[in-house]
């Protein structure tokens, strides 16, 4: 398989997690978002939503959409499954990834900042320090309802929800959001980073890292 | 059941054609998003994130974020079934759900569209004229190479992505976006409206439309 990925792409993240989780070996295509290489025409030929990530499986077939593509990934591979099977457990499981994959990290990606400067004037201080802020406090605080560390979102097996939860976290450090309000998600966060998966996953880790 | 939900509310409408395809009866609790009902006390008691809709349960139990509601309901009562068994095909229907559920829609709710103006001075104008036509334009024409109306979006079977298309063209229309580029969603659109459970979910058919 390949994945077209970029090192500090959150969605991109969470697949890397997902296949280091099951032990799957995979190529990585870089496509640095730094110099718009996702917006070129050869990306589009390969995402028509010019995003990333992108999963191509071996025979060409070409997946998109982070959550679509892990969910993908636990009906084929199903050791270790992130996905629970019983549908309340998987519908909060769901829920919070979904917090995280529709409400906050959408509105802070590098397309979304783009625009925001250039239609409404937004400076970079601001969607640093007031934009990106707001939606990840916004987010977490339902979110930091919703898990109970056990040690894991879930109880003692990492599911999608952790696969979200700790790429989002290292957004917000990037950009120095306080987090001492959400010490549920803090704890999830340190319990994830300490397994091998979720650290070969991380953007420092990728070759592309720079 | 009862759904907690406002009749013009995206979201709420994907869970409540979900519902009538399915043939659930349940009760309708209107919070009214134009009086900022969602954002009081009374309903954070309800849904932690004091968003829209929130699905309670017979038993008490209430689930929130729409597609982790549909997937909930669909696993329960698999009648016709929405999200395709087949993980290719899942994945497909899945990130044409996402592209709308996290790309467009996200970018678009009312909670956005105020921080946007008391953010960056955004006007009413402008978000209704610039922003939300950008992303739906941006999604819908990602979304236009993935979908083959056979009539509905994967076929002669409605799926989650006709669930979550059809808001999403309400939407658009609510607010003039052109949709001439896109005639396979407008095709989708067409022959998911003639089905009588789209009928039952529209907008102008709830108890609380004004």
């Amino acid at each position: 398989m390949k994945l077209y990925s970029f090192f500090r792409s959150s969605a991109s993240y969470r697949v890397r997690i997902a296949l280091a989780l099951k032990g799957l070996n995979y190529e990585t295509v870089s496509v640095p978002m730094r110099d718009q290489s996702h917006r070129k025409d050869s990306y589009r030929q390969v995402n028509p939503q010019m995003r990333l990530p992108t999963l191509e499986l071996d025979d060409g077939t070409r997946l998109i959409q982070s959550l679509a593509i892990i969910e993908y990934l636990d009906a084929v591979y199903p050791e270790p499954r992130l996905i629970p099977a019983d549908p309340l457990t998987r519908a909060r499981v769901q829920a919070v990834s979904q917090i995280i994959g529709s409400d906050i990290h959408p509105l802070n990606n590098t397309g979304v900042r783009g625009v925001l400067a250039s239609m409404f004037g937004a400076s970079e201080q601001a969607l640093d320090k007031d934009w990106t802020p707001h939606w990840i406090r916004e987010g977490f605080a339902a979110i930091e309802q919703m898990i109970a560390p056990g040690p894991y979102a879930f109880g003692d097996r990492i599911t999608l929800a952790d696969v979200c939860i700790v790429p989002q976290v290292y957004n917000a450090r990037r950009y120095k959001v306080p987090l001492d309000e959400f010490p549920r998600v803090l704890a999830v966060d340190a319990a994830a980073q300490a397994h091998p998966a979720f650290q070969a996953a991380a953007p420092e880790a990728q070759p592309d890292a720079a």
